[in-house]
């Protein structure tokens, strides 16, 4: 079987583009060096493809499912890798050395993890989930929290979750009514109903450390009244808490990952006298959505890296199977009894493999380049930690959707390659198809990040986050000028023109003075930034190609002659869109569907 | 639930736009009148309604197996909708009075079975292709073949399938291998393995009538060589024929329809003695590729109305969540304890039902023209015969990709419509979504309608075809310059400028002088011509919505509008890259994957 990921793509990212190997010089990653970064790479790629990959088929085929005894049964193989996963250290990544952490660079730790979700994703969201979760805790939590929760975290013993939606509440936070009492002894009892809650129940793990958002008496309407708890499935003298599993949600993918409702305070594991479940308050009260936002900036580009690694494992399990099967011949080719060509020589083939390359490799370019910014954000200080925290912020919504659409795409085009087969569970891409599908819906629906970023993002601080994305691009073009290959040149100046049209947009849209027609079509905006910046990124891996021969650097030209050949331009009519301010959704209405 | 198509829809379509009522001034539908085609409708609907619909996502939630005896076995309920349906006469449609059928026009006989396919899409496949399969021996078979194997399709006792692929053969149809054996009485022996045989075996009918694709000696190689036979899974005296089904394929979608391995001739079923399935020679020997895509042409129709059906589907049934699923508020909305409003007062989800209501009522619209050249190939003589036949052939491959494309992609939003919930099996969208994705895969996969559409339907006849499109399509432009709306007026130039680029870039395309150049981007003209042709068709919808007001036709302008702001402009950069005769996909070569 081909393996879900490239080392050699990766190996070119991280030391070739990245640098990553130059973080060592920074007092935090100094006892790391280019071959501690290998060794984990190298474990992550072991353990993934032996305890990850064999059983994604198997986990998807038997849904998990609630015992006689109210407990949610999984595959036996799930625990057996999750808990070597564990013991391999991978859960303690990027955590500093004195929470038992192997303090790496968020970089290196995300581009480990990436083995995991591209072997096997429902699998690897339990301890996605879990770090997430251990990470907000250290930031937000007292040291008492951070000793009893986040250490068992990040020793593999405790998993986390995040618990947001509501069935009534999914995208609209404002709207929660999980409630918050607090009973005078420094803690507050927790009532409600949580939906879509991940890795909810399950019993991987010796506790559930719940991170809950609920409204504490005293805050004000919608997400400004918000407050974040910890609230444990099993209390610190091991009593049950009260957190019901009420049932599991059955998926079209990601079905190794239990999705659960649970009920909180129901009375269904505590005495009706102590109503509501133990909750401990994360930090001040009422600023909850603070807090969880850090988890969900982190989770976003968590799933971008989900989604991008679901789109390269079903790229290369799509090129393998074009270079196996013959069919066909050239079309201008005579002889019908010629013998039949492999598939990828194709030109239609061709054009699915190289747009499946671009999208994939486009994305997990990009999620790296994200993770660098966190790990400058950590190890500088002034401007450079000012602006790297700013560009991550605008790069957010991007990071999260863009591989969630295109990924998903290259999904689809893995199980064209593969014809019929494709479409059988007889092979792996349909599963893959299916497990993406998850992504543009959850951690902020699509449209959601669309609004973010035209309605926040681009607009927050006068501007000034764009107008340094812009500036950092145009910092790119400004080397591709001098570069020896004439098509590089020629991708810069096309780029030049792209981001100059999507300040131009930006101004223009913002010009309507009627902010609903000014976010109108947000998603539109969203996608047409989202092919800028992956343009920007092909460009940067071109650039760190520079003049290498090779089959590798040809590909990598190839990739990047495709997104600007066939993905860039279509940003023009989008462009051209929203600067007509077009009402076409807004003047739409309801009776008319 | 919601209905899976709209009434009030098709009736616009079949008698405002289309005009079917006039048919019956022809002879041979001269028995029937608007009350008998809605007689028809009334009945589709009710059937489809209590019998299909209830089991479409048990049918896919129990897949077929096969049972201890071989036989194999589907949900009982199945069968006994299957039942209904042909006493009802759907098998009948538009088959011959003289062959029990009611002699319906094709449009009327196909509008009827797209609320099968809606309600239905797997269960729906047993009879789509009996249909194909009936008129295929209709048409090319000898009496005595029509009395013996039509008449009981007709009747609803025997079902079809058609047998072209091979394991080694899908989209190849020149390397297939089946061997047919005349063995001097006028019948033949056929030998050799068929793959991805919908229907291909199952216990619903009396009979398994197979049309079967083979190479009788003395052929050419390549297609030339192949000859087409009637194998039947039990002969005329009741005895099994060596029809041996191998095993059964698990598929993402679709599930309900047996998707099988079959084996011809492999001893199973027939004393050893006898080497082969009994086979029927259908017309001549060596011409049967011609005979099957006759078939094929019309089940190319029949997939785009199934890819159209269950984007309809989706999309009706996320109008319907839009409606009540209350989240969130408008974006300008200030107070934050205001109370949320339905989703579909929110732009982007309306931008995503525009999206979906322009795909499915654009691919309906062009299913049921094509099927009105079909009636009119049947009813008329001379040139306006002739037309209509060149016309249908140059559209075939759009009516089969375009819908499989777009269609799917409505599905996709219906799933984004419903967030989280769409996502799980407790609602519909997310199995349409994944039976909708066999569609750009079967009857063709996706590009090669793209080279039979470059490479041949464009240019055939010195190109008469496209001659002929383009100019229909000027036609309704120049009605459309009439038009007392000045949106339909601006569209019919938008429209204008596309249908001459179509023409000037196949003409660009072919100055090329190296045909495997040409061909190397036939995947986005046919897409680029796909989005002009249903452009088209929105401005033919608009012309017969006339001036008439109401929310009905208040939504069929929307839509229009969406379609010529959001989608038309997206011809652009295809295009200015086919005229760039861009060898991106033909430069690349397979090492560099």
């Amino acid at each position: 079987m081909a393996a879900p990921l490239s080392r050699r793509d990766l190996d070119f990212l991280l030391y070739d583009w990245l640098d990553v190997a130059a973080l060592t010089a920074h007092e935090r990653f100094a006892d790391h060096s280019r071959d501690t970064f290998d060794a984990i790479m190298d474990l992550a790629e072991d353990i993934s493809t032996r305890l990850f990959a064999p059983v994604n088929k198997k986990g998807d085929q038997n849904e998990p499912y609630v015992g006689e005894d109210g407990a949610v049964v999984l595959i036996d193989e799930i625990k057996r890798g999750l808990d070597e996963f564990g013991k391999a250290g991978f859960l303690a990544g990027s955590f500093d050395e004195s929470l038992g952490g192997l303090q790496l660079p968020a970089t290196v730790s995300r581009a480990a993890m990436t083995w995991f979700q591209a072997a096997n994703a429902a699998m690897s969201s339990y301890p996605f989930l879990t770090v997430g979760n251990a990470n907000l805790i250290t930031e937000y939590g007292t040291p008492e929290q951070v000793d009893t929760w986040v250490r068992p975290m990040v020793e593999g013993r405790f998993f986390g979750t995040m618990c947001l939606s509501e069935p009534q509440a999914g995208s609209s936070l404002a709207d929660i009514t999980t409630k918050a009492r607090p009973i005078g002894d420094g803690t507050y009892r927790i009532t409600g109903t949580k939906m879509w809650i991940s890795a909810g129940d399950h019993e991987l793990s010796e506790n559930i450390v719940h991170l809950v958002l609920a409204k504490a008496p005293g805050g004000g309407p919608g997400v400004k009244g918000i407050s974040l708890f910890i609230v444990p499935k099993y209390l610190e003298d091991g009593t049950r808490n009260d957190v019901a599993l009420v049932g599991l949600n059955h998926k079209m993918g990601n079905r190794a990952t239990t999705n659960t409702l649970l009920n909180f305070g129901d009375g269904t594991h505590r005495p009706a006298t102590e109503s509501g479940a133990v909750g401990y308050l994360v930090g001040e009260e009422h600023r909850g959505l603070s807090y969880m936002f850090k988890m969900m900036n982190e989770a976003r580009i968590g799933v971008g890296l989900l989604a991008t690694s679901l789109g390269y494992a079903g790229y290369l399990k799509s090129v393998e199977y074009a270079k196996v099967r013959t069919q066909g011949r050239p079309v201008d080719a005579k002889d019908p009894a010629s013998a039949p060509v492999p598939i990828i020589e194709h030109a239609d083939v061709k054009r699915m493999l190289l747009a499946q390359k671009s999208y994939v490799e486009g994305a997990l370019a990009l999620e790296l380049y994200c993770s660098t910014l966190v790990d400058i954000e950590q190890t500088s200080t002034g401007t450079e930690r000012d602006e790297a925290a700013l560009l991550l912020d605008v790069l957010t919504p991007i990071a999260k959707s863009w591989p969630s659409q295109w990924c998903l795409e290259a999904n689809s085009l893995a199980i064209q390659v593969h014809g019929g087969y494709g479409y059988t569970t007889e092979f792996d891409v349909e599963q893959h198809y299916r497990d993406n599908r998850l992504n543009p819906i959850h951690e902020g629906a699509h449209g959601i990040h669309g609004l973010d970023l035209l309605g926040r993002k681009v607009v927050m601080r006068d501007g000034a986050g764009l107008t340094l994305l812009a500036g950092r691009i145009g910092d790119t073009v400004t080397r591709a000028a001098e570069a020896a290959d004439p098509a590089t040149v020629a991708y810069g100046e096309e780029l030049r023109a792209a981001v100059d049209r999507l300040v131009q947009t930006t101004v223009k849209v913002w010009s309507a003075g009627d902010v609903a027609l000014s976010l109108a079509n947000s998603t539109v905006y969203l996608e047409a930034a989202g092919h800028v910046v992956v343009a920007w990124i092909w460009l940067e891996q071109l650039l760190a190609v520079g003049e290498r021969s090779g089959d590798f650097f040809d590909g990598k030209r190839a990739a990047a002659r495709y997104f600007y050949r066939f993905e860039l331009p279509k940003t023009g009519p989008q462009f051209d869109l929203l600067d007509s301010l077009d009402r076409t959704t807004t003047d739409a209405r309801a009776e008319w569907f």
